[in-house]
């Protein structure tokens, strides 16, 4: 008799979106002419930078004539995708990454739970809370958990809390963990790490042989030239961290799919007889297996990211949700609600007001306002009594969205 | 200390096609003018056809202007692709599967390998010998086999020999098996499958809660009407079996990369606690959180395959490779070789001569013609003594191996 992976049992409930999704919709049924605007999923809404659409184009007539078609590529991306990447995004900064430690692949999502696949059962696993809910369901699926508590937290993950009382940044843990979540510019609370706070956590994993999964997904919000962008930009990172990158964010690519991660050659960690196993060749062996590339046409979209046409017309995107994020945090501070975020960061995170639950503060203003954000303890425990407002929408429905926030709470 | 996956230790060597390719280039490296024809890796040649071009341009054209932009969409796949995909690969067929039990992906390999993640640990797994070297490596991956023996066959594993003796049709099993791959027409053999024989199959699965993995990327090559393209075509199928499609063989998309899974909501298989568990909920909360979606684009390029237009330029694709693969059986079987497959298949099964072993073979091959093709032995030990010849190239690629091939065999 065929058997389950039981530990999917263990999962809360759906996934958050989809959460939000029912909770929309059922709305929108019963008040079909309410004019909703959603500042909830991280989801991109501007056309796609001219430079990416051309060189699809581009890619997708090569791919008409038998002497430029392309089929299988290589399965950690094309090497002229990779070099740029290396250049522009590492070794411009300083970064001492090489080419062949970029590994391109349809988005970050993915390759945050992928991850796992090259790691052992044993290791005891830090992630924050609020946290981005793929990096705790996908250690549930893999078996790193116990079951979840009535608070929603699973047994076995060790849990780091930031909130407003620590300004958002984790202290460093006294016990030991193998396998540390950080992601900055943060996802949920739009926090960001100074070289100094992620120097401690170099420090600290290289002491305790820990790795580090550092999503950087958002790194193209960071205007404050003091803000590192890479986690490789710290001494030593080299050593123990694995980063995450994304196109999805920065040049609009949610619907398009494309994202790499950097595993370095020189990281380790250890087999059961005790010996070093260089984790380039686990991840390099696991996408050669399991995977098979993304599409030519897309990788030939984000190589286009790196002309200087294409910098210019991230920048330009990125600009425009830093300034939707700056009217948000504006406006909502005006109407007397706690803000945090929202600088070097698409994302507003909210003091819920009058001692609201997040999902109290959620329906509020869904149904007094039509505006869709996200509950803070979908996040996460501590993520209780805080709420995500994201930037990511056109200036008239942010504008909107503000105006009916502030007459709710004028009242 | 960060542990690593100890499983993958246990993978033998590199995965074939890199062994493969390694050779090739010292080849090619210590020969700079050798004419090198490359029937080895299954790899498509011809352009996309002109329906799935045109889908793609006009796709990439909505994503620039903000009223038509694509975001996130349906971790599933979108609907109108799924509803195509119901109504014309099986509805049509008189298969009962409804546009919800399909799952769209980037790969028909991804989607192999990631099933196991819904599967518990416990599973005893049946695999054909020679096979597709990825479900065996996803499973010593996955921790569901032993160590490898000599002769490179992992213990845990049932493996079920298919060769000329028994016409490459593995018979049923007489111990008991929880989750079973079947792969028709098959890669690496070319062989095909009857209703009958499929029925064998569900008849077992049935009788023993078994679940099949049906790998059918390669349906689209049938000619005979007798055989089935699917195995829904088998009257309780939905009740024990999983299929993986791709659109990578039959509209050329290995470099476009979209395929997609069935997972019937009929489908359940045990809890530790014995009670029944719905497989289509396991598979699409693994796909909502460890996986985002397929490119907008790629998605219209796919659903441009079911247009008339596409249609009918599939089936002159599939037309040219199944006459490449005519050209191949006819011309080795005139050079004395004893060949098998390449009817209802792009894959030529060949004999090797005069005891040679397989990669003798390959290396005679590379050397004397030139040609490159795929040791039998690469896929399993069963498949010592043969060799796959691919039909995925130029008529005169074809045409010119074949002859010195021919040329080769002669002496």
């Amino acid at each position: 008799m065929a058997t389950i992976n039981d530990n999917y049992l263990k999962l809360k409930a759906g996934y958050l979106f989809p959460e939000i999704a029912r909770r929309v919709n059922a709305f929108a049924i019963a008040n079909p002419n309410a004019p909703i605007i959603k500042l909830g999923i991280g989801d991109v809404t501007e056309p796609l930078p001219q430079a990416c659409r051309t060189a699809m184009k581009t890619a997708v007539e090569e791919m008409g004539d038998r002497a430029t078609f392309k089929g299988y590529g290589p399965e950690q991306g094309y090497g002229w995708l990779r070099e740029k990447i290396a250049a522009q995004d590492f070794q411009k900064r300083g970064c001492e990454i090489d080419a062949s430690e970029i590994f391109v692949s349809d988005g970050a999502k993915c390759d945050t739970g992928n991850i796992l696949d090259i790691f052992g059962k044993d290791n005891t696993i830090a992630v924050t809370d609020p946290v981005y809910p793929v990096y705790v369901d996908t250690n549930v699926m893999a078996g790193n958990t116990g079951t979840a508590n009535d608070g929603g937290k699973y047994g076995g993950l060790v849990y780091m809390p930031i909130t407003a009382e620590n300004d958002f940044t984790a202290e460093i843990p006294t016990e030991k963990v193998d396998l540390i979540y950080l992601c900055f510019p943060n996802n949920p609370t739009g926090a960001t790490a100074s070289k100094s706070h992620l120097k401690a956590w170099v420090d600290y994993a290289k002491a305790n042989d820990s790795i580090i999964f550092f999503d950087a997904a958002y790194e193209a919000f960071i205007t404050d030239a003091d803000l590192p962008h890479s986690i490789y930009e710290i001494e030593g990172a080299r050593d123990c961290a694995i980063e995450f990158r994304s196109f999805s964010k920065n040049a609009g690519f949610t619907g398009t799919r494309c994202a790499y991660t950097v595993v370095p050659k020189t990281l380790t960690a250890a087999s059961a007889d005790g010996s070093d196993v260089e984790l380039w060749k686990l991840w390099n062996r696991r996408q050669s297996t399991k995977f098979n590339g993304v599409s030519y046409i897309v990788q030939r979209g984000a190589e286009a990211v790196y002309s200087d046409e294409g910098q210019a017309q991230i920048a330009q995107l990125v600009g425009f949700y830093l300034e939707n994020a700056k009217i948000i945090c504006d406006r909502l501070t005006a109407a007397g609600l706690s803000v945090y975020g929202g600088v070097n960061a698409p994302y507003v995170w909210v003091k819920t007001p009058n001692g609201l639950t997040s999902w109290d503060f959620f329906d509020k203003l869904l149904q007094a306002a039509n505006v869709v954000g996200t509950p803070g303890s979908g996040f996460g425990a501590a993520g209780e009594g805080y709420f995500r407002i994201s930037a990511f929408n056109s200036r008239d429905n942010v504008e909107e969205a503000m105006k009916r926030i502030g007459d709710t709470f004028k009242g």
